[in-house]
């Protein structure tokens, strides 16, 4: 893949915020990473969806030089690149600040999986992350919104949970490309409404049967999945 | 109704279930059934909405072997197969993981008739099915889902309750036809909906009063109904 | 204003519904009265409201013999007479099961005053009804469901609280004309939101100050009022 | 800015209420002010916005005077003429019923910061104003209304905490121009719909950090900001 197509799928995913719901205003960025390269391309910060071009795209390395690009990046940018460098095989990363899930990170609650809808994307309990220190919201706040992602995700896959919920902030959402960190993104959402709805229902709720989470993440997911045309 | 016809019907009523907001990406199927040649239709696993054709859709007979069709069936095919040999009256079935639905059954519950707008189409409490066991789900999943919904309908009547949820999933309807089993998913939904928000305002409501339920029930379904034109 | 004009607005009323989101299928009628020929148009039972025309309107006296029209009249007729004949002021009448009002009547709580914008259009309370007896539910169903919403009117002014929640049911709102009808019933729901969402916020809510209330409902309604351009 | 500007602005401002879905019918008006010439340009008292035009608008100097305009200017005008007094730094108001924050208003609770989202808007809680007494409703009601704001920011700085809730009443939002009071609104309705859900998924929440609430607020607003492009 070129970086100019690379480009052209950071636009679309970028598109595909306002088009699913998922963000007011600016509220939003996605990325894309060419690994080969080591570039990664970026929103600017504060650009409207409805205005935004390929040409408006920024393009850095991995230590955050700007390569090409008259604009700003996202001021979020800093927490993509430690994402990239952490988790080595995702190539898109989406923040928003959607409404259920974002509900559940200022409630500083992790989601537990408690049905199949959660199950087909999420390995188990899509974790909050621990409050950040001051000395962390003072310092490179950012990159250290990064650094508490991937200490979040020291004993967990990132390509079997990929999302996180961000302490009193928002959820981050990953994939394998651009378009599949918004896809994951909008289940996300859709699992965090569930999930609100069904405990207000049984406040009593545990996560699901063990068995019933590996059967349908691993229908859809790795070497003896049946889900779909073409694995 | 020739085969042809039959595909057409379930073609639009898949493609009705964005229209009506029941799923995410590809998260729904629909299919139905020929009684007199034993033939099921159905929507072929993971293919998006807006891009599924009438020459996508997979013919099978009752054992679930196909007949017609280069694409793979919806994983759920077992499940529909099971609940057409168990329900005979049925000719189409719906499955869709659909918010309020999916929230019930994701904490466990049925829905028990609150109001009129329930009995107008459910005559009575809305099943969740019993958990599946370990053996269940390790072994032929989706025919056990088919036949765990079957072993709660051991003593209802499934032509009176149009639909289950299936528990820590998501909801199965079924009516005459494929068209009919969307409208009973849509009133499920609004049903789900509505009864979530009448607890919250009122944590001790028992289910409606047996007179008011077959008013409503009966008014518009059986030898006496006497609601809309043509009955 | 002619019949012809009566029914034509009685179409629009009735197509406002969906616009508003106040109906799924045909769960909704909005019917007019021309009070000085005895005569009352409403929408015919189970007709689709995206293939509902003029014509296919029904015409019929206070009676409830059919004046006009071919089709049968909607079920909910005889309410709509009784409540003709009980609120001698009112032109129009709406009934419909949007989702918030209904949630209020199924709980079987009337909705207090909590707030200017109830104020605006409500005067107190707007009550939900007594269940109804098994006598009242097995005899003239529909037209004891006029009569038990007439004796909740027995104190209680039916142009000051412009509508009702019918218990285990849904709710009727009625006005000066069919269009002022369905006004009343988009605030209906639009109360009844944001009260239940209030009272989750504040479980120990009270009713609002009455001054405060006095000011609202009088400043848009009566002889006072100085809200809008031509009063 | 021209007058005739002002008003083009004013107009748009007052469009994008429902299209943000801010306000039903015509619960909602904005007003801007020219601070050189002492005028303000107000929406007319109900007239669906949907036919609103430019001429429509109502200038008033701040004494309530009107200078241009054939129509009665928002009942609600002299609030916004106490607030623009009180408040010499705002260049726009806006009002609205809009739902979430109207919960809010109608339970008598501010709006505590609980994340990120609120913080990169308001600088701490969005209070509610106190009850008004008798006197004062009965009174200049209207006026009055300002004047409980005005009290209720004696010591907060309303470049800040650009809204407020009205006790039992509705939000009002301002902002250094009519659109940014509209974006301020916007923003309002959102982190009042996500508190009231993250206390749901936990009722025990206090505010969140205060060097993370400064270090949102501040990266957005003052000197050393440095999201988006042109600050």
């Amino acid at each position: 893949m070129s970086l100019e197509q690379l480009k052209q799928e950071v636009l679309e995913a970028n598109l595909d915020l306002p088009k699913y719901g998922l963000v007011t205003f600016t509220w939003g960025n996605v990325s894309g990473i060419d690994r080969e390269r080591g570039l990664v391309v970026i929103k600017p910060s504060g650009v409207a969806y409805d205005k935004l071009k390929k040409e408006d795209l920024v393009v850095l390395d991995l230590e955050g030089r700007i390569v090409e690009g008259s604009l700003r990046p996202s001021s979020d940018t800093p927490t993509h690149l430690v994402l990239y460098r952490a988790f080595p095989h995702i190539g898109g990363i989406v923040h928003t600040h959607s409404s259920w899930a974002t509900s559940w990170a200022q409630a500083g609650r992790g989601i537990p999986a408690l049905g199949t809808t959660h199950a087909d994307y999420f390995y188990g309990t899509i974790p909050c992350t621990r409050p950040m220190t001051a000395e962390e919201i003072s310092g490179a706040y950012e990159k250290e919104t990064g650094n508490v992602i991937a200490e979040t995700f020291a004993t967990l896959d990132p390509m079997q949970i990929p999302g996180v919920l961000v302490h009193n902030h928002a959820p981050f959402n990953w994939g394998k490309t651009p378009h599949d960190a918004v896809h994951n993104a909008v289940v996300l959402e859709e699992v965090a409404k569930i999930a609100a709805r069904s405990f207000r229902l049984n406040p009593d709720l545990e996560s699901m049967d063990q068995t019933l989470l590996d059967k349908h993440f691993l229908r859809k997911h790795g070497a003896n999945a049946y889900y779909g045309q073409s694995k």
